[in-house]
Formats: structure tokens, sequence, C-alpha cells
């Protein structure tokens, strides 16, 4: 479906497997291509990470080198452990060679207190060997995958003969289809420098296999080395600085633009010679990605993440993009949205008419792009009629358009900076409550580019900087729309406050700038808001992803309003999030004539009948009774269920309802301010169409989304709900110890007079 | 710390294992004690769950069973998956035997797609058992535990000798610490039922291992049978249909209250047999916990949660608990608070100054609990002597917290359902927005019990039902003011809105209750913020983790205001977040008099000074270098720097700061007002120490918090914060289609005047 297409912009499963030949991909989007790749497993990775039991877990859902493996891929693993799985190994077998009986004697706890000679760590690796490579066969094994074990040293790649004695070999295996699991021989290396990392155990530095993976991937001219440990990637600046930032991308060329630290936990120049060997690989025409592998993670994993494109750990480039990075886009855009938010209400308004005239006078240009998705949309077939009727733009629709936005250009004069309360808290001590815009926003749109401009106007005129993430088939319209909102900014100095996030982006990436992204507002399906809620844990997401909206029709209803309403909510557009989903009806009303109308008129516009639990049992016969009564049908299709009285349906709705919009229909205004009162939901109405929740026809100009959230913004969301406050406190010299009981002032707390403005004033046309 | 203390009530590792010896645990919280612990892994788990990889893991971190047999405990596993892992070693043996040279030739995809003959579960059973044990092995040996395999059938437990034999071995093993891995003989039982739910393999049915469990148990007296597959536990009706509830504690009396379903994913029955062996267990003094093991978590681990005391799954306990659940208590909560909500803004003032009233009428009954919580805080010594000066409450303290209360119950008379909005949407088509309650609050609050009836009256006064959770050391004190809060509320009907949630509730169980609380409010240490922020993933959380507030001194500063000032933000209450943290100069100072009278009146105070970088560049010897520009000090201590210009300043908070306060110092309004636009922090001040941001001050009366969250509430909340809106319509039968083209009606949009109240009015006394 098409959400699909802009959450992974292409299925990760149409993308060819490609061999890259010695040439390095130059975006991480096109890692999913990768053929032949090596994953580096490094001893922290293999000992301690959780990372392990699921990179190599023996389970179907997590061994994900096995379904690499699986999906034609060609693995190879390059992996360490060996030390630390035979220090474990050679520990029991001295324990057990020691007086067992001694032990079982005097308590089950000295065992644990033994005392235990200093291990080799050659002796460990040769003794941890063995059952490093049973547990690796036993969980391929479940995937009906065979591995092979190739024990190498560094000399094995000077050696011309051997080197391509190995090289033959590993091709062999690989047109066999078998994983070959390759590890250092450390039984035959020289003795290593002592080196605590691992527990007291001296091992062989983690350096080697580090090389050993660059070699060997450029050897077979693998198209990607992943090297997991326990280090994110690489940084700027030594990690735990006050700057320190992980690099998502690094090209051989900003290499100066890195500071070593002196310190790491993988011992110095540990990153170095990481960095050293995955140059020396990019070189080789390998990608590479460095990341860590012992973060527990719920799904998926830190392996497939990197394949399929996500920002995962560091990627080494070759090609540095011509554009600027997302991370850097929203530093442009925080940077110029804070210019923005100063500038005279005025001047945003003045934006914002610019962006309006643009829309029709360069029609031709906006038109002649939309042709260009439309034609692209149409020949790949993706996109269902209704979709492809949601991208296509029109002259009327512009000029629509054009005059929505100069709507939302006269209601940005009082938005920002409007002083909501003033006290004086003291003599000469005056505190005033002003609104500021939330700061940045990540608006994610579905094929609707028309969404472009009326976004950014209402970003613009509560001063707040935008991204905005656009689906892929609108690629062509989004940028020509998104010059020119940055033509219209430009005329107050702040072109960068509107950025367009490229379509290369990963949704589910930009819902990870937790320190960058104050807001989300995905406009799209209900699958996309929940995706992106779900995604985007410690961002706020504005929106809803579920309008279960009930009419309740009272026994005190009117004929007439009750069919007209009833229609409306259900028939008029069926597939909005406003349109009615469940019918309450009075008891009183099932054999009355009211009742007749209102099924002949559902059967005459073809709206097919669900029957709820009490419903049903009132009829002889009766429409397919319902699964559930909190289905959102989005299409002509409803549920009717039968209530004893107002309260009861009240109590239905607060049950099954979404708390989107409620609607009651009945003559008794007792009745209906009873309802209006008791109900729980964003959106309570009386005797009108569900349908009117919505920011246009509420008289909020153009609307950001409707929110089901409790908190901040609630139903239709305009300007306001873009919009937060400060605290401004102005004195001279004044001190909380002032006010103590020492002290010579005392609090006032006196409401001073706001100037009274009218919320978001609108004419319309 | 005291965070630990009220985090776990009881810090884990001090609770002593206990035998039960034939007595189950009434309450989760008990179970951190079980002794002896028979672990049962359901087939799935073992086979398919990431659980698996989890519970058995080898990674140091999730061999739990491993963890737990270390800490002392008895652990005995019940496992299944005998016959899935001997299934996939048979169907590589066929393959293997098939002709390979064919395979290999043919290409590899052949391997995959060769059709297999059905294999017989007994011997895919036997064939599995040896990789399976295997495994197991491995997974322990980490640990340097021994495991044992007991093979047996359901026989033995029948033949008295049989099983007074496995008794005495179990026991052995036991003590000598060995880990007994128990299985059925599948091999030599009659031939299983077809039953095709694993895969197209026959299995024998997983009723079989849930009983053994179960007799095994109760034969070895264990204090604990935890019996994990890939359901959730006991819902209440079918699970999927509207109303299912996952069960959190199931009691033998409310057997007949369970609808089981006719099918689930374990075949017919398969809840039914589940519950019939954890009855049978319990009875025979063994508690039980059935949870999925099959999910996916990123910390600890099923089986440690259990272990821990969490609402995993269904517990079974034969002793009802007098009060209700915390579930029951949110329901109560909710409906009362609807209540309350729609009382008259009179009636809700009025239980708040009953409430007040009873602070100081009940005064003696408060003072003697209080004392009670004293004495046992002191005799434990747990809690430092600033701690144990904010559980004591005090005459005074009472009545200024019951003339607070007062002016809460005046403010509260315009707080709910008050119009915001009103427009005229068409002709007899009203909308308007108005304030209603965000629904049910949960409010976390350390030692302080005198925030209990402030929360309370700030809830009541917003209509906002009230779940409360205090800390154990204030339990006698937070029980009587819950009592009186109730009494309180009784006089209007609604004593059930405000609910003191046990102290053996765990925070971040009450966090998960995603669908029945609907803000957070943590009332602590940032620390404690900071883990409800963490745990609370669906719920937000109103609150500040930092206060990282800066005092600028501009070059035109007043000598006396800049030194009141920083003395004040620094020195009166160092602890607080609003309290400064770095002092920002400009350059042109350093060399003033005004410099030297700063360090002077801070060396006098005794702050210790920290440098900033740059800073430290202009002298010649320097304080020690701040290792970071994001210090939270919370002491006397503050680090300063020098900027060259108030922008740089705005720059360096924008960099380092937290958004909570920030003051200029300048007797230029120019450079301050820039100075107030330009920053983007929840409060900005001129001239006013940063100790001015607290809602008393700022004139909200009692305050919930402060927030640096964006959206919603910002800076000191009141209690306009504790309220969100809707929206509601009156019409006389209007639809969408009336608007349209078509139809007879245009949008008029015409702002109606709203009764200009001011918002929290408030008198100081």
């Amino acid at each position: 479906n098409y959400y699909q297409l802009i959450w992974s912009n292409v299925p990760f499963f149409t993308v060819p497997l490609a061999r890259a030949h010695g040439k390095s991909f130059a975006h991480r989007s096109e890692l999913r291509q990768a053929k032949r790749i090596v994953v580096k497993l490094g001893s922290a990775v293999v000992t301690r990470g959780d990372e392990c039991g699921l990179a190599l877990g023996f389970s179907h859902k997590y061994n994900v080198v096995a379904v690499l493996q699986n999906q034609g891929r060609e693995m190879m693993i390059v992996t360490s452990g060996a030390v630390a799985f035979g220090k474990q190994r050679l520990r029991h077998e001295i324990l057990l060679s020691q007086s067992v009986r001694q032990a079982l004697h005097s308590g089950q706890n000295q065992l644990k207190d033994m005392s235990l000679p200093v291990l080799e760590a050659r002796a460990c690796a040769a003794a941890g060997q063995s059952g490093l490579m049973a547990l690796y066969e036993a969980m391929f094994t479940q995937y009906s995958t065979c591995t092979a074990q190739i024990l190498v040293t560094n000399l094995d790649f000077h050696d011309d003969q051997k080197r391509r004695n190995l090289n033959s070999t590993l091709h062999e295996l690989l047109r066999m289809n078998i994983v070959p699991i390759i590890n250092t021989n450390d039984a035959v290396v020289p003795p290593p420098e002592p080196n605590s990392n691992l527990q007291g155990v001296n091992v062989i530095s983690i350096k080697d296999n580090d090389s050993l993976a660059a070699r060997l991937a450029v050897e077979m001219r693998a198209d990607l080395l992943i090297a997991l440990s326990d280090v994110e990637g690489l940084y700027d600046s030594p990690p735990g600085s006050d700057d320190a930032k992980l690099l998502d991308t690094f090209y051989p060329g900003d290499q100066h633009s890195i500071t070593y630290g002196t310190k790491s936990r993988v011992g110095i120049g540990g990153m170095e010679a990481k960095v050293k060997a995955a140059l020396w690989a990019l070189q080789g025409g390998t990608s590479v990605v460095i990341a860590n592998g012992t973060h527990p993670k719920v799904t998926g994993h830190v392996i497939t993440d990197i394949v399929e494109g996500k920002k995962v750990g560091t990627f080494f480039s070759e090609v540095k993009p011509a554009g600027p990075t997302v991370e850097q886009q929203t530093e442009m855009a925080r940077s110029a949205g804070r210019t923005l938010a100063s500038l005279e209400p005025e001047q945003r308004s003045d934006i914002i008419c610019t962006l309006a005239d643009l829309l029709t006078e360069r029609k031709d240009e906006i038109l002649s792009a939309n042709k260009k998705d439309m034609e692209h949309a149409v020949s790949t077939g993706r996109l269902s009629p209704a979709m492809l009727k949601r991208l296509s733009l029109s002259s009327s629709k512009l000029n629509s358009l054009s005059i929505g936005l100069r709507q939302i250009s006269v209601s940005s004069q009082d938005s920002v900076g409007r002083v909501l309360r003033r006290t004086r808290v003291a003599n000469k001590l005056e505190l005033e409550q002003i609104t500021v815009p939330i700061g940045v926003l990540l608006v994610i749109f579905e094929s609707r580019p028309d969404c472009l401009p009326q976004v950014s106007a209402l970003a613009i005129a509560s001063g707040n900087a935008l991204l905005l993430k656009g689906g892929k088939e609108a690629a062509n319209t989004n940028r020509i729309l998104h010059e020119l909102a940055q033509e219209a900014l430009s005329i107050h100095g702040v072109k960068d406050a509107i950025q367009l996030v490229s379509t290369r982006e990963e949704v589910e990436d930009l819902c990870h700038l937790e320190k960058m992204i104050d807001l989300i507002i995905p406009r799209g399906s209900s699958q996309l808001v929940r995706d992106i809620q779900r995604a985007a844990k410690s961002i706020p997401v504005l929106g809803h992803s579920e309008g279960i909206c009930h009419v309740y029709v009272d026994h005190e209803a009117s004929v007439d309003k009750a069919i007209k309403i009833i229609r409306d909510s259900k028939c008029d557009y069926p597939a909005a999030c406003n349109a009615m989903e469940t019918l309450l009806v009075h008891r009183d009303l099932l054999r009355t004539p009211l009742f007749d109308q209102i099924i002949d008129m559902l059967r005459t516009e073809h709206v097919k009948i669900h029957a709820g639990p009490k419903f049903a049992s009132y009829l002889t016969f009766s429409p397919s009774e319902v699964k559930s009564l909190r289905t959102e049908y989005g299409d002509l299709e409803c549920c009717i269920e039968v209530v004893d009285s107002m309260l009861e349906a009240v109590d239905h709705i607060h049950k099954y309802g979404s708390s989107h919009t409620d609607v009651i229909v009945t003559e008794n205004e007792d009745t209906a301010e009873q309802f209006l009162q008791q109900l729980d939901s964003a959106c309570v109405f009386w005797n009108a169409s569900s349908r009117f929740a919505d920011g246009y026809r509420f008289g909020l100009g153009a609307e950001v989304g409707i929110s089901t959230a409790r908190i901040h913004a609630r139903g239709p969301v305009g300007l306001e709900g873009l919009l937060t406050t400060k605290w401004v406190l102005r004195g001279e010299g004044h001190t909380a110890a002032d006010f103590s009981e020492q002290g010579s002032m005392t609090y006032l707390h006196e409401n001073l007079p706001v100037a009274q403005v009218l919320p978001e004033r609108r004419t319309t046309s």
C-alpha cells in the first residue's frame, strides 16, 4: 500500500541485490542492494552483548545473518569471542579437576569463591574455539544453513599462494550457500601484549579482527562490511564531552575534523584503528558501517537496520553528497526559525501573502512538475485512483490554496507574542505570559502536495521552523512548492526556516531526532499516525489514530434532523475520520416510523448495516452481528446499537469511542445539554452532523490536524496549536529573599488588564 | 538513596529468601522471597521466542535463571522444545543423506525447496533432546553453573517408589547447586493425538508439560512456578473480544467469572488446562504466574520482572486482598471524577474549603500519624536530615497549607467549563470551546506529605480524578490526609475521585496503565522525573528533569542589582531547580570593580567557582575548569563563563541551557528586551532573581510543578495546566452537505464575545 511506499521509500524486498565490484555505495539507502556482506562481531558482542543472542540467536526471528543469507545474500562472519568462551570452559574444567567432593561437602557457595589461576589467552582461545563454533552451528542449523570454520592468521594474506587458497576456498563456500565463520588462529600467533580489558584475562587485542575483517572484505570484494563492537560509532570529538556528536556519515576527506580521545573503552587508539581499517576497506571498494552490537533492541536488529539503510552507527562513504544532512537542515531551520519568530507580525503576514501570490503567478511551473509526478505514478501503477486524485493539482486547486493562505496571513497578525496574562507580582515586578512558537515542527504528509503550502503558511504564521517530509511520488511537485516557500521566506531573510527533507531519509530516523525536533505532525492514514506514534518515543506527536464517531438518536429526536444528520455523518465522505461509525438509537424508537425511515435511508444510500449485540437481540432476523463495537469502517458501513437512555449512550461512547466527535439528535434541550456536558470527547455536537469536526468548518482556517490527545491541543488544531507560551518577568533587582519573613516586600499578585484580542479572527471568502 | 526506596519499595537484594513450605504468597511483592522456583518454558518459548535467547541466553546479562540461581535460589527448569529441535535436526540429516552432490550442482536454492517427509513427533523429540540439553549446558556453563538432565513420564509421579526416587535425586541436585532440566520422556510415551500446531509436525500436546511442571512444583514444595508460553496470561473473556481484560491476579474463587474461548492459539481448552494445572499447584502451596515468554524486551526480562513482583502475566493467589486493585481504583476514580467535573463550581470550591477546615480541625490525628512516620524513619536511619525535614509536619505547616487551599478554592470558581471561544459558524450553528478536566491524573510524590492536600485541591478545582502514589516512609501521614480528602469529597458524593495507591504497587507498573491514566506528574528529584519519563512511554509526563539556569550580567548592569540577583539566584536555595548554575559575564566587566565584587560575594557565601573554558583562558591562574557547561550543581557551586555580547549569551544558553529560567541583569532596556525576546526558555527575567520561577511567586497559587516541555503547559504550572478543552457545537440539523456548492448555506465564522474572565484570580493572604 501507499504507506509502505513512504515509510521505506522502496520496499525492501523489491530491491535487486547487486554486486558493487569494487565501488562503494554513496548513500545508506543503497546498502539494501548489498549482496556480499562481511559481519564482524567483536568480542564484546559475542560474549557480553544482547545482540549476540539476537545476532546469532537460534530463534527464527532473530538470526538475522541467516535471514539475510536466505534472502540470497552471501554472508560471512568474522568472529571474536573464542578467548572469553575458552576462559569459561577452562575455568570450569579446572574447578572440576580440583577436588569436587570437597567442594560439594563444604557447601554450595564455595564453588563460586574458589580462586582461579590466571589463564593464558592463547590457551583460552584454543579451548573456546570449538564451543564457539558449536554454538554458531546450532544457530544456523535452525535455518537449514550450513556454516564452515576458517581459522586464519595475518600471514595468510601476505603469502600470495595462501591468499589464493583462502580466496578460492571462501568462494567455493559462498557458491555452496555456506556461511564461512572466520576467526584468527590465535593459538599459533605470538603471545599478546598484556591487556586487562576483558575481566582479568589477557586478551589478544581487538584490533586484530578489525583489520582481519577489512582485509577479508576487500579480498572477497564484499559490498558491505558491518563492524559491530561496543562503541556507537565515530564521534567528532571524544565521546562524553559537551559537543561530541556521533557522525552519521564519515567521508575520508573529513578526517582532519575528528579529535580522537586519549582514553576510550577499547583502549588508546582503539577507535583510530577501527577507522583506519574502515578507510582501508572503503578504499578497496567495500562500504563500511561501524556500530554498537551490544544494545538490546525490541524490534528489528542492528544488522537489519543497517542493511535497511537506517541511521545506525557511522557509515563510511567516499562520495560526499551535495546538500546538507538532515541534522544540518534541522539546525538551519531552527536558527532561521528563531529569526522568523522575532520578525514583526506584519512581516510574517507579508511572507505568507507572497507565497499566496507565487502559487498563482508560478502556476505553470507547479502544474508541469505535478504532471511529471502524475505521469510517473500512472506509469508505475502503484497508486490507487483515490490517491492519484489527491496527488493531482489543478489551476482551481491552486487558486483556492492561495485564498486559504491569505486567510492564514490575516490571522497570523496576532498570534506570536500575544499577551495572555499580566500580573503585578509586587511593586515594580511585572509578569507577562506571552505566546511563542513551539520550535521545530516535523510534518510528515502523504501524497497530497497541497498540504505543503498550507502547513508552511501555518508554520510561518506561528513563527515555527518546519521540516517537511513528503511522499516520494510527489517529489517534483513538493520540490517546486518548497522552492516557492523559500522564495517567499527570503523577502525577510529567513529562507532556511522551512526545509524539505530528502525522500531518501527514513521517517523512522527522523522520529529519533528528539533533541532537534519539538513536535511531529503526521498527516495521512491512521496507520501512518500509529506507526509514527510508536516510533517517536520522546517527541510529542499531534494527531489522531482513530475516529470512532457516534450519532445518538434520542427518543425525542426530530425525524427530519435525524435523517439529515445520519445521512450526512455517514455518507458525505465515509472515509473521513469524522464520519459516523456507530449509530446509537433509543430503545423507544425501535418500532416507530422514524426507525424505519432511518433504515430505508441507509439502504438507499447503500450503507451496509452491522448489528450490535443488543440490537441483534431485539430482532428476529438480523444483519451480520458486529465483531467489535470499536470498529472504524471508513466506508459505507456502520454499526447500529440500541440504548435504553441518553446516559446509556454516554456510557457506550465512553467505553467504545475514541473521544473524537460524537453527536446527539434530540429536541429536548435538557437532554442535549446533559449529553454535551457529560460526554468526554474532543467534539460534542447537538443536532449537527459529525462532519463539522474540521478546522476550516470551525473557522480556524487551515488545520494541521485533529488531535485526540488530551493535553495541549484537542480536536481540530489551527494556528493556536502551534504555539506555546513563555513567562517574562521584569523587575528592578528583586530577589526572593526580599519576600522572606525578614524581607521588606510582599506579594501583590494583582491581575493587570490584557488587551483582549479575539483568537484567530477569520473571514470567509 | 531515597529514590530507590520508593521505586521498588524494598530494595531487591535486601529481601531474605524464604521457603514458603506449603503456603503460597499472598501478593506479588512477596515473590521476591521465593527460594525454590520452577520455570516452565513452553515449546513456543524455546523454539520461537526471543525470551528463549534471553531466558537461556549465554550472555552475562540475560541468563536470568542462572543469575537467580547464583543469588542463592534453587532453580528448576521444565523445558519443552525437544520436538522442534529434533525436527530441524532430522530434516537436516535427511537433506544431507539425499544426494548432496545433486543439490550442490543444481544450484543453491534447491536445498530449501526439497520436499520433506512428515516427521514423527516422538522421533523428533528423541533426536532433539540431546541438542537441547547441549544448548542448556552451554548457556549455564557461562555462569559456572552445572545442569542435570531429568527425563520423566507422568507415571513417575504415580508410582510411589519412583516418585520418592525422583524426589531424592532432585533434592540432591539442588543441594549440590545444580540446575535440573526436566523434560517429559516423549520417546517412551504413547503416540500423541495428531495436532498440527507446530509447523506441520505432529506434536505432543503442550498440556503435558504444564501439568508436569505443576506436579513437580508441588512435589518439590517449590515456592513459585513460572509458566511461560506464548499467551499473555488469563483473560476474563476470550482474548480479542471487546471487553477482554488480562487478569493481573486470579483467585480460585473467581473461576466462575471467566469465560474461556472456544478457540485459542494453543488449541481448544489450552488455557483451561493451564489454569487447572496452576490451581492444582496453588492448592499444593506453590504460587504460580502464567506469562508470555516470547515478547522481546529491551530491559529486564519476564522472569526477573515476575520475581521482582512486577505486573506481568497472571498471578494466582489464594488470598483475595481486602481493598480494590489499582485498576479498580482507577476505574472508580475516573467514574467519580466525571461526576466531580459535572458539579457546580461552588460545590468544588466547597469541597476544597472543607478539606482546608479538616486540616486544622483534625490536626492532632494528622500530627500523631506523622509522628509515627518520623519515628520509624529515624529508627531505620534511612532518610537524610533534609528528607526528614520534608517528611515532618507541624501545626504551622498545616495552617499555611489550609490557607493555600482556600486560595485554590477561590480560583477554582472559574476553571472548568470556562468558554474560551465562541463562533457563529452559520445561521443557528454555534460553536464554543470550553475548558474541561484532563481526566485521570497520577501524581507520584516523594517524602513530602504536604503535597497530598495541595495536589488534591488542585485536582478537585480542575475537576480531575486523581491517583496518588506517595513514598512508603510517609505511609501513615498520607493515609490520614487521604482519608480527610475523601471525607471532604463525600459532601458532594464524589468520595472516590481521589485514590491513594497502595505502597506495594510499583511505580513502573503504574506508568504502563496507558489506557487508564491521562497525565503523570512526578514531584520529586530530577532522577525520579527522568525515570518516569522513561517508563511512561505512552502517557504524557508533566515536569522537568533539569534546571540549568543562567544569570547573564551585561556590561551595562547595575552593580547593586547584579550582586543582589546573583546572590539570591545561587544562594537562596541552591538545591532548587530554579537556582543559578552558570553565571555569564560580559567581557568588558572582567577587569572592573563589579567583577571583583561578584567574586568576593561568592567567596563570602562559600560558593565554589568553576571556570568555563573562555573564562579560564582569561586568567593566569584559574579555578578548576568545568568538565561540562551543562552541569546542574544543585549546591553552593557554580560555573562562570565570559561572553562577548548579549547575543553570545543567548547562544550559550540555547546551547547549554535546559530552557528552564534565565536572567539578564542590565540597565539598557533595548538589550533587555532583545534578550527577553530572543531567548527560548520557559521563563526569561530582566533584573530579577531566577528564584521567582515558581507557581506561588507567579501568583498561580499552589503549583503542580514546573514544565520544561514545549507543548501543553510550560514553566510553573497551576490550575490551568490541569485543564484541556472540548468543542461544543449546537445546531438545528445542520449538515456539511448544506454548505457544498449545491447547498443552501454559507459559513459565517463570526466571532462572538466571550465574557472576559481573568485567569486564575488570586489574592494573597
